[in-house]
């Protein structure tokens, strides 16, 4: 009785129409155009290469798609029993009529061929969104993004800023900055300026939200332009910034970020926790890794500043979820967001939803975010999170509390879509 | 039949009377007088903050009962999920004759008369506890409480020294110190007769417990009378103590506290991790947060130097349990004790639970507190957690290992009652 | 049905011969002589302890095992809810054909007997492999031990690195490792060479794995010899050396094990995570514990540097699994290694083993290894392993994943006995 009640809970909730918050699609490119797309996604190079793949056998230079898939399946023998694996068969299952149990050296020329010429098809970008129900998708734009040439109601602009907090003493990234802006970063004034300018290009663009990802010792200040200004000067002369003048310029422009959500009305999506390029000889995108010493209260000052901004946030250790869970109780401007990366997985999914949902109000949880890089992944990654979110109202609040399947549902589509709408202004 | 088993238990240990080792009950007021004692509960104003309704509008001064209750009401909605919102629709059930599903702007108020009407009965406070089969109710006592004027057999006095450790350096805190014991701080020596004043005042009254909470960072060490007396002259004559002379003679002080406890045979309940008034703008209580970012490693010194010490210990952060249940099981003088505030909820007691069961002697399990402010909060409180116990020994116990429900039940019992006995030492 | 697959694939694992990849016995006395060496295992004599029976009265000089056991039995009853304690009734049911549910002061003397009379058999041995199907058993070898006197086919030895990594600048080890190998550890030189010496030593033995229990608090680096050598010198004159030497020196050292497991083709166990003697007045074995505060960042350098060698981790502390189940899917060289002491019961295991099994290719994971000092435990600690193996197995692949149970059961036995026998080279 509770298997089928869970799967009713869960067909309901696959009719829900989404919008996913947080995605690196392409917009000029959105959907894949060849299985490599699909097994080229960072998960399966990753864990292929872990199980025993030469990363040289996977990024060799112009390796054609057909010989990249051939080799990467060679190795998926090892990966069968991975979350990422069952997405795989998912996709293959629903979107090229694949019926076999495995990929295998065997069988993958055949559903090679099959996606190619679906693929292929002019529609097949609106096939693939209609068959997902999937109705936005959040970008990640680079600040110097020029966002033309794409539909900005269906595909959503999003400021990523990585690289002006933690890049800015490359040449190439103030180059970019200069270009985009007309401003040299080569003080605060400046800085403050041109970040202006790219909240103007983005908000009139129809962006809905900034974005960053942050290393798990950063502890947002605010700092004075004064304080930076020599940094910006030795910079612009080609003097390589200090270790603790990195930082303050880093909290600096962080700041800022801020300051310009809260004057352009911007939700700030933090995605906290990760340390970039820990293994240095892995696969492209599959080298960071995160350090679980790491704590929400360093964002105090932050959270304290900003009432008027709201505060998505992902964290990337699975230990850090009560900390989301208690600030998001807590602080009126804190959000949860979604379940990143490595925490993205059932057996922390289902633990991070029924903590969340136990403790945080409705209105501020935002369910799941795919984080692809290509339309063909939010049907099986949303569909593993409704199965967990249909387990958790099944068991907790129906069983649990006797809810009604109904009253159920209504919350599960909060979190699902509702709150998206809401938290993002898309409902205007 | 699994479903049916955990019923079973369930309801054997909602037939278990209470003693509750940890409320912040008001012996003077124990029970609630109106509708607003029960949503006024930080629980609730905090959760209703954090959906946006503003701080102002609660903590507004002169307002009215009945119009603090239409207010929080109005912001009950997107609470319905939380299991703070189904303590809340328990206690409306349970003591009110509350029959709807939710309580909304069109059904408050012949629940607010109800209520009213019953809490104005001359026996209510005993209503209440008889209800919620609860015998003793542990107190939470400034250490210069007069302990007078209520039943010390039935509300029992608890030495709470947060002020004492972290806020001597008050000109309040000290003045309260001199006029309860007769000594000024102005001294190692005369700061020591103090605090065995306070000790020799309580367990005069009955007290079973000296209490503190603590920040993550808190590290004791014993520290010579010879290191605070300049800082306490220095306090004593006007002068603000440095960072580390606050430490240091937090550190005294906790060792004192530790001392008295030895010497009048005392439980000392730690309740680890706190950070105070991280949300400044929060409502009242509901400012606090917490860095998982502690280790129980850090009282190592305390645990070995007071071995007839016995150390009921709480953690705030979830991530901390399994520390505590390691130490419970390798020190002698180490218990744990409950499931504090942010760890309060179904999805962490029961992963909490299960490992404590697992792996601490069962003589050494402090199963639930209340936490209350209010006598009502007993009854749902508690049965929120004899529902996860009933739950885990029905799967680890009784399926698991092939207990008899007798055998289940015996366990539960110990838990969730005869410890308490044992620990505060009341069955003498 | 669920509660039916789990039965059939727990019989289905059950009958898998297993390899032991980490064991602490003595290969000169593998197996129980009475049932104090059952009783004496750290496990009981702490927990024991814990509850309340006095360390002198457990370690009394020349205490007979008869005399000991009877006073753990006395003390047995607080403890009946210990997963530890399971195992106990398990060794008892399947070894002594013991009958009742508990060990008592009333019925342990003719289980005492029986016990006795069956270790008596010279065959002992043979038996409780036998009827545990385990074919081989992982040694824990001191960097001294002759390895002589047993065969290395079904002890394994392995090269445990404690005392040269941290206790180097004490006499004894200085001398021990000089009789061992010929060199005095004056010098960098001569103590690379004597760690090689060790090398040949072990591996002309049969070792199959260099292995070492490591501080939270360690971090990794390549020191140079030079960096070393007048530390090496100050030992030898009989100075102390200070906090920083001591550190450096045990990072000189432990990079050489790594270089040699290079050269070796070893893999390199590391148990990460245990402050020793943190309750200086507990019994044999049980004054550890931890501290949570660490993380698998801190090996970056070493995994990075080391892409030939494998290392097997086990992590002491539960929420240092994500980073585990991240860095073994990230890291070609990293696999996930059992469940360590404090890890290691149901309520851990099960969400570490869910994590794993989503996450980390199947080839990288040892499922588990005993830890045992005696033979006898491997059964039951094997069996609650097999019994979570077998749950997690039928909840996320047979019913989860439309897993065939043939497959599943694959899994399980790649997990159980595949993986061991190929990471670490015991097929050849």
């Amino acid at each position: 009785m509770s298997h089928e009640l869970k799967t009713r809970l869960f067909r309901e909730l696959e009719s829900v129409v989404l919008i996913d918050p947080h995605t690196h699609i392409n917009p000029l490119a959105p959907a894949s155009k060849s299985l490599a797309d699909i097994l080229g996604y960072h998960y399966y190079t990753e864990l292929a290469h872990s199980a025993g793949l030469a990363r040289g056998k996977i990024e060799e230079p112009n390796l054609p798609p057909r010989e990249k898939v051939r080799r990467l399946v060679e190795w998926l023998g090892p990966l069968e029993n991975t979350i990422q694996y069952s997405w795989l068969l998912e996709m293959c299952r629903e979107f090229f009529d694949f019926e076999d149990d495995r990929l295998t050296p065997r069988n993958w020329e055949g559903l090679y061929e099959r996606a190619a010429a679906k693929m292929a098809a002019p529609d097949w970008e609106a096939q693939v969104l209609d068959k997902s129900r999937l109705e936005r998708v959040f970008l990640t734009n680079d600040f110097d993004d020029p966002l033309a040439g794409f539909d900005t109601s269906r595909y959503v602009p999003c400021l990523r800023t990585d690289d002006l907090v933690f890049h800015l003493a490359k040449p190439a990234v103030r180059q970019r900055l200069e270009k985009a802006t007309g401003f040299e970063a080569t003080s605060a004034t400046r800085l403050t300026a041109a970040v202006g300018r790219l909240f103007e290009h983005f908000t009139s663009h129809g962006a809905r939200a900034c974005a960053i990802s942050l290393p798990p010792d950063f502890e947002p200040q605010p700092v004075t332009g004064d304080a930076v200004d020599p940094t910006l000067k030795a910079i612009a002369s080609g003097r390589e910034p200090s270790a603790d003048e990195t930082r303050t310029l880093a909290r600096f422009v962080f700041w800022q970020l801020a300051e310009r959500c809260a004057e352009y009305r911007l939700p700030f999506d933090l995605m906290i926790g990760v340390n970039r390029r820990v293994y240095e000889e892995g696969v492209f995108q599959g080298q960071d890794l995160f350090d679980q010493r790491t704590s929400l209260v360093q964002y105090r000052r932050l959270f304290n500043a900003f009432p008027q901004v709201t505060f998505p946030i992902s964290v990337l250790a699975q230990t850090s979820n009560q900390e989301l869970v208690s600030h998001s109780w807590i602080f009126p401007n804190v959000v949860t967001n979604g379940h990143w990366w490595y925490s993205n997985i059932p057996a922390y999914i289902e633990l991070d939803c029924r903590s969340r949902l136990q403790a945080v109000p409705a209105t501020k949880q935002i369910g799941y975010y795919s984080d692809m890089y290509k339309l063909e992944f939010a049907l099986p990654k949303f569909r593993m999170y409704r199965r967990v979110l249909a387990s958790v109202l099944a068991e907790d609040f129906v069983v649990g509390r006797n809810w009604s399947e109904t009253r159920a549902l209504e919350l599960g589509r909060l979190v699902l879509r509702g709150n998206v709408e809401r938290i993002f202004g898309l409902t205007g």
